[in-house]
């Protein structure tokens, strides 16, 4: 059960991106497993990749035809994440790709591989090759909630947001999806996501607003700490609409929308986290600088302990200080630490609050989403990390996982 | 359920080590939950305690009388940490120790406190104070066992080793307990253990034997990563016995003993662990240094997807990789990575071998205990590190730790 989220209503399209999904019978439970998005020729495109070196066959080839080619053609498999495949995996990447290629009248170095699914495992080339095919005929410019459902692998939910603002009276849309709900702690990049806008911007510019809304995104989520070898988070401008630069009037109201997207995808993915049944945000602020304030949040966002007292709804105030405590943070003294619960203090330097009274925390804490503020009274410097409890249902996915 | 794990049988007496126990009903079931070893004069001690910053009162209180007077009376008490109690806290953690040392005829200072249990209550001193009087006058020798008991919190099983060697012709007996089955990854430190030996030792190679021993047992374990707040590791040598030194014969047998004893109830502090249903040891080999191999094989002991895995007994190996991938070690690349469960090997050179037989993997993991090794092809470094599989059951405890 996802933690306030529903089922996206409308994606709005955007001009000059067009998607298909299908089944190529990868997943188990069968529902369409490929997708595939296409660009009008023009568009632009960047993207950040998983940093875990242990990184699938799919996220090599695309960092490659990334840095060779401008983007066309996007295709994404669920079910199978192409990883620990070795050489004749990215030898299935590129077949995929070639196949693509042919089918849209493209080089193969324009189409980009994504997979996401079981680790080590060969993809089924014999029933994903028939398909390619089929999803260049089915184009679509109004398919995107297909396409989110298309990517999905043990989320209960398919993501998306569409945000449509104004820059010099003409209309500017962005519209996303995401996919994720376990491995979770993307490191430069999410699990994996796919934002589109009909602005016209230069492939560098591109680039350097995908790199700082992930920081405050994709980059400060956290499920369990363990980074996916398939992360990827894609942003493409299919040049359709508006010019926009750095330099130019309404840049930094896109780069605001585009924060907004992947906020919203990012805290989609924790809501919709394996077992979650609570979407928690650590707040941390008074720190010396933004790395020691998300060391921290991470270092409790981590802490099984308090993940399982969160699951509990059990102010055990103790476990966050324990975490706080040993946090990788140098020369820091617990004498200068707070800590609130939503609008309830309950730590003042490093101890309960002489009025702290137990059943306002655990008031605070039988909610389905609420915010840890730790501060640390160490400098002006603040973090904001969102993640989720453990649960029964957590342990039981991943335990099951593959039987 | 711990795993291999029986009560311990005979705990043999340390000349001139007497313990007591007593119940002062902090602990909710009932059962004993006061310790108090008292050491013979001429006894010397040696104590490693938590780095976690948010430090219990009554570790505060033992590392600054540690620091001035030769320990003559360890207190322990079980089902409340006395830990983010502020002023207070160390306030009551000083009486406690005040009235040990009128009961014994010592000075205060030669009292160290030890506590484990609930953060963030106060000690209920109207409980405790009259019961110490009478642990004064139960001392006995042979009363190991139940002091053993007396410490558990979450501990299903009573924690204890006797080692016997002989040097030079004469008797050496090193005897320890340790408690701790949740809340474990020591840093300098464990979660409590207390070992006494009947030899003669200076406290300064009292210490530097303890913090040897140390390193490679009690921080060598983690259950979930989360360090507590009032870990401690004490080691005392009665002087009942012979003159031990570094520079006289037998020392090293004596060091051996003594991590054999630590290897043993650090190990036994992984098998009792919260939900445990594996007992896991991580070998990792071929690193550039002892902290790299140390870095890799905590990574991969801290993968709630390696651990959910375990669990299900699911040879899903490119979690172990997705985990080694993301180890914090520079350059590191995949592709000469190798992975053994036990004497199956699966993985080579990143990817998983040609006659790798998932059969033989599986069976591995459906054995109550197990080695991964890890090979990183990168130098001659190695370390080993033990811990246990994530369960339902971790869940239920720690969710329900306080209800």
């Amino acid at each position: 059960m996802p933690v306030n989220l529903r089922e996206p209503g409308a994606l709005a399209p955007i001009a000059g991106a067009r998607w298909a999904s299908a089944d190529a019978a990868i997943k188990k439970p069968g529902g369409d497993d490929m997708a595939l998005l296409v660009l009008d020729e023009g568009a632009t495109a960047a993207g950040v990749f998983t940093r875990n070196v242990f990184a699938a066959a799919p996220v090599v080839l695309a960092r490659r035809h990334l840095a060779t080619a401008a983007p066309r053609a996007l295709l994404i498999n669920s079910g199978n994440a192409n990883a620990g495949t070795g050489v004749e995996g990215e030898a299935d990447a590129l077949t995929c790709c070639r196949r693509v290629a042919e089918a849209l009248g493209l080089q193969t170095e324009q189409v980009l591989p994504f997979s996401t699914g079981v680790i080590g495992q060969r993809l089924p080339m014999a029933r994903i090759e028939p398909v390619l095919p089929d999803l260049a005929r089915a184009l679509a410019e109004d398919a995107w909630l297909g396409a989110a459902r298309a990517i999905m692998t043990t989320d209960t939910v398919p993501k998306g947001v569409t945000r449509c603002i104004e820059i010099d009276g003409a209309p500017v849309t962005l519209t996303g999806i995401s996919k994720g709900s376990g491995m979770i702690r993307p490191d430069m990049a999410t699990m994996l996501s796919f934002v589109a806008t009909d602005a016209s911007v230069a492939a560098s510019d591109l680039d350097h607003a995908l790199r700082e809304a992930v920081n405050t995104s994709f980059n400060s989520i956290t499920v369990d700490g363990d980074t996916s070898t398939n992360d990827a988070a894609m942003l493409c401008a299919t040049g359709a609409g508006v010019v926009l630069a750095p330099d130019r009037p309404g840049w930094s109201a896109f780069v605001d929308a585009l924060r907004d997207v992947m906020v919203t995808l990012a805290c989609a993915i924790v809501r919709d986290a394996e077992g979650a049944t609570r979407f928690i945000t650590l707040a941390v602020e008074g720190a010396a600088s933004v790395d020691e304030a998300r060391a921290v949040a991470f270092t409790v966002a981590h802490s099984p302990l308090f993940k399982t007292a969160a699951f509990a709804g059990d102010p055990n105030w103790g476990r966050i200080l324990a975490a706080v405590g040993r946090a990788p943070v140098t020369d820091l003294t617990i004498d200068g630490v707070d800590i609130a619960l939503d609008a309830v203090p309950i730590v003042a330097g490093g101890q309960p609050r002489a009025d702290y009274r137990e059943a306002d925390a655990a008031a605070v804490m039988a909610q389905p989403e609420f915010t840890v503020h730790i501060r640390l009274g160490r400098g002006d410097a603040a973090a904001t990390i969102w993640t989720s409890d453990l649960s029964y249902e957590y342990v039981r996915i991943n335990a099951e996982y593959r039987s």
